[in-house]
């Protein structure tokens, strides 16, 4: 593992905070003329992506996703809104929580549609991991997300040591 | 809730199973030449539809992701295989386990690269649900690995309600 | 044309602001690994869409883009941000001026890369247009744009008569 | 050519049998609903690949397509399945034969929608051309088909004699 | 079938000669950086399918694909040209034949790299076949053409009978 | 800057002259069956890009667009146009004008639907840019089309002295 320089200080979630939008269009789409879950998951993992890109300043991979849920369709022609934000940082992984909300074109309605935890791990050309910089936690909702992420990264380590 | 037919007898897991592969190709990839990991879900959540769609023979939506893990990267111009199999049949829904494994074009060495547990509900034009028919469990394995589902659903319901 | 309800009040340009933000991918680029004129042109034009959607909440289509300039290229592995706000709505259309900027993925420096004016027009199913709500001119700033926008419009349409 | 190794043996049709399945999406289609010819060539092209790669375990390329038909238009919603066997193995090429089946999504019926034959040469960065593994043929079935290829190879060979 | 109105007077392989040009981009091309076969299959279907629709005037769909081959690699950044043109038209049906050609950007060097023939058959929404229009030849190099596409014709209807 | 070697002669607009046409796809449109104007601008980028290649026989990049203008909508099913030919050389630059025209697939009626002028500039691999060939004007209408390029050049250096 690469080291950070020293003078790497915590960021805070706000500086990596990433928010797109995208319109629907029907090469995203199922026959029922939905957007396709296939879809949907990929535009997370880039969104998360970028915010995991933003905090670490190294590229990138996903590692894991968990508790992904789509909770109502998003019909072609609406817009789709994803947001996606550090939980946690840990040695050299992070974890990333995304929201998607639907944006019904002609009224400007929004709901939140699905919410996933993904994992990204660094990792450089070399196949070396880099420290990740600390987050610094300022509010309480943000401590809040942070330990509720330190618990779904000790199961997943469990589940692992299971499997 | 539309009712299946009464003459709709249970299916073994086996006659939905699902089978698939593809090149990894330089569009499916990130600058460092490695399958982006929304490539992958995408491809997850097709060959999960596909195993859903032959189970319960009506149109289905994806409605979670559950412990999606990527364990090895897979590089541009390697083989990526899908496995995708009905683990229990819910009243309206499913879950499909899917594996993937990439397979070295030059050697043909085999490496199980991701695991992911999908629920699929099935939906209809009018947006009712079907019934699906019963899974039939004929092995030791079939009967554990839907006890497994049936964890899985009891805790995503639970998260559910705590949210 | 088809009238807004008497009652749609002005919007301001804040309503309909879009930023977005995407990873540029192998297969957005040319083979010196610089993004594709066209693929910037694509991504321009969907965030003017975005926000031209938001003022109007009727379906647009695209009429003329000027002055769309290439300032700088945007390589693989970088983020390309686009921005969109309304600059002036007419009676069934509106100008957008769509500002792109490339953020580094390892330092996190931003350019401004290309900048470029689109109007679109509102239309329907049966190819009726629609009345815009009026842009409500709250800032200086705002209020320059809205008279550049108007000169560009009479240019076009100074032009138009002359082809 | 470059020689392969002494200790290459053999190979069944078997070890390079590729079978594959995807759902028909509207960007794969025509404004009828049905596939294009050309999103099924591009699929056959990529299983027919696929088989002549584990087969020879070298970079190969396409050289022919023959005796292509389309016998039933597959529809946006179904499934199409690929099935991609090695026929016969010559110095350095092969003969691939793809056979393509749509199955309905919501009765499981399937049906045989196209056949093809495809002719694989080996080739690596340097553009030298690499031998290909004797084809082990087994079953009378196997030995039919080979002998076909063949009568098929020299009826490419004897026309691009005369052409 | 359908006729087509009795002034529907014979036409000219001239007008509905097609040609169309690409830049071979690289999610186009495998990890050596060629062409891939079915990208250039997929762009043969689509200029064949211009020329028969700009012949017959009703929707086609391709129904054969004979001796097609590979002559030369065309590699990222150069251009793909495709030259498409009927060669005869039967009762409901046509051969176009098409012909693939590799320019080289820096030096203008062109090279014929692939030729097919291609059956395409008339149909409509209700599945039924329409008249095709007569073709009117007028040079001996057309006629030939034209002989030679009977011959093909009558290959592949006997083939067909004996499987 | 890098010379062109004294030996290149001028070129006629003829001899770049570039005319490419596609169906128009679904998954080319939005969700009221029309092209969009993104996928229009990246065919007009193409098509003028190739233009240019022709022209200069260096890489080049796409600088500038003014003027674009979409006239008629083009509907799914339909055939679309382009025609690029160089107006204008400067240095290290040029203008192409890039004509669209739909082209209804059932009738053959074509209409003019979009013109563009596009400014495309020589680059390398080290980001040097390289001298263009003068354009022989050999008609009226070419000295006539080169002067208003003149014009267009002049007024967006302009415009960019005062911004």
């Amino acid at each position: 593992m690469r080291p950070y320089n020293v003078w790497v200080t915590a960021k805070a979630p706000s500086e990596s905070l990433t928010e797109t939008v995208h319109v629907v269009l029907p090469n995203d789409a199922n026959p029922l003329g939905f957007i396709l879950g296939g879809t949907v998951m990929h535009l997370i993992d880039m969104a998360g992506a970028i915010a995991a890109l933003r905090h670490a300043r190294v590229p990138v991979v996903t590692a894991a996703v968990d508790q992904l849920q789509f909770l109502h369709p998003i019909k072609v022609g609406d817009l789709i809104l994803l947001r996606a934000r550090v939980n946690a940082a840990f040695t050299t992984s992070m974890e990333i929580e995304v929201e998607v909300f639907s944006e019904e074109t002609l009224t400007g309605a929004r709901q939140l549609t699905s919410r996933a935890f993904l994992t990204f791990v660094t990792v450089d050309k070399d196949g070396h991991r880099h420290a990740v910089p600390p987050l610094a936690l300022e509010t309480e909702e943000e401590r809040t997300r942070a330990e509720a992420a330190k618990a779904r990264r000790a199961d997943r380590l469990r589940r692992r040591e299971i499997s």
